[in-house]
């Protein structure tokens, strides 16, 4: 059978793999150009005002350069305890962080911004998931950490990767947590008209 | 660093590249032995009891020939109203399934049999997750439909493929709507000691 995704030009303002993979996997085609936002700079009120404001710099640094362009912009953050977790720097605060979240129920945040200079269109939006974790061993703590896989990821982990195994369950959208909404994020596409799903025909 | 997974045989009875992808990526080394048995035959109580039912069966066939081995057997189905959706026979059973999914609230039952027969080990339990679809246009349901990808999934969409888009939100388990709760049946697996997480070392 024929389907096929028509789009406008579509930019992800984001050198996350795990957004390509998301996005790609959803069928949409699009070019990577990495904003240079220095995130440490932005100032913090509540979590989703945060992650927006964020997303919305990122995806207009972008944009300025590509007013054709539709950009998407996105920042991904964990909160456990109205604290925010960030990538840890070195074992131990990796093991402080897994620690903390062991047994508990944290949240993660995803703001995100999709905008067209040219056609002055921007939207921004957050998305909260609950994510509970599994008790979790000393064992099983010091060999996620031998993994290596927690030391690039906000929170100390990965949802889609090996740290599978640590999540017991989540409440809301699961891309969001591995950094996307993706749900949300093509329903605006269709919405705005830049996506249009057309089956058959060339 | 250094970490590895120790193990016992482990056998996934299941030819379904979905939960062979799950377990690959939890970090398990297992051979593939599908079983044979005919999931039509058996009768149905209530969804959980049935999936539970059905992934003993399927695990014990296999395990019968592999005594030394740990096998793992499993079920999934889709739950709507009380009504069990299979996977469509056709186009116009595709969208019927996507219709009745539109907007609503379903539950994704995955039954799961750890067992060994060597030991006379066998666990078996089953996993429940609620998935909100969001309210499809007849646009989507028919481009869907036009990607082949609901013809061979219970329910007629794929969480993990291009279906993303569909899926909202959840409560409970992701793997489980997969295919497979990996938390849980890793969980198992360290507890039963066939998996032994180790840290540095050889």
């Amino acid at each position: 059978m024929v389907h096929k995704i028509q789009q406008g030009r579509l930019i992800l303002a984001s050198n996350s793999p795990r957004r390509r993979y998301l996005l790609s996997r959803a069928g949409l085609h699009f070019e990577v150009i990495p904003s240079t936002v220095d995130e440490t700079a932005m100032v913090f009120e509540d979590p989703a005002s945060f992650t927006q404001a964020l997303s919305r710099a990122k995806a207009e640094e972008v944009a300025a350069g590509h007013p054709d362009a539709w950009v998407i912009g996105a920042d991904t953050i964990v909160v456990i305890d109205g604290t925010v977790l960030g990538k840890p720097k070195g074992m131990e605060a990796a093991r402080t962080m897994l620690r903390q979240l062991s047994g508990q129920t944290h949240q993660v945040y995803t703001g995100y911004t999709i905008c067209c200079v040219g056609l002055n269109q921007h939207f921004t939006d957050a998305v909260c998931t609950a994510v509970t974790f599994k008790t979790l061993s000393a064992e099983e703590i010091e060999w996620y950490i031998h993994t290596d896989e927690p030391f690039d990821k906000a929170g100390a982990y990965a949802i889609q990767g090996l740290g599978t195994f640590l999540v017991q369950r989540i409440n809301g959208s699961y891309t969001n947590v591995v950094g996307l909404p993706v749900c949300e994020v093509i329903a605006y596409l269709i919405q705005a008209g830049v996506v249009q799903l057309r089956e058959g025909g060339a």
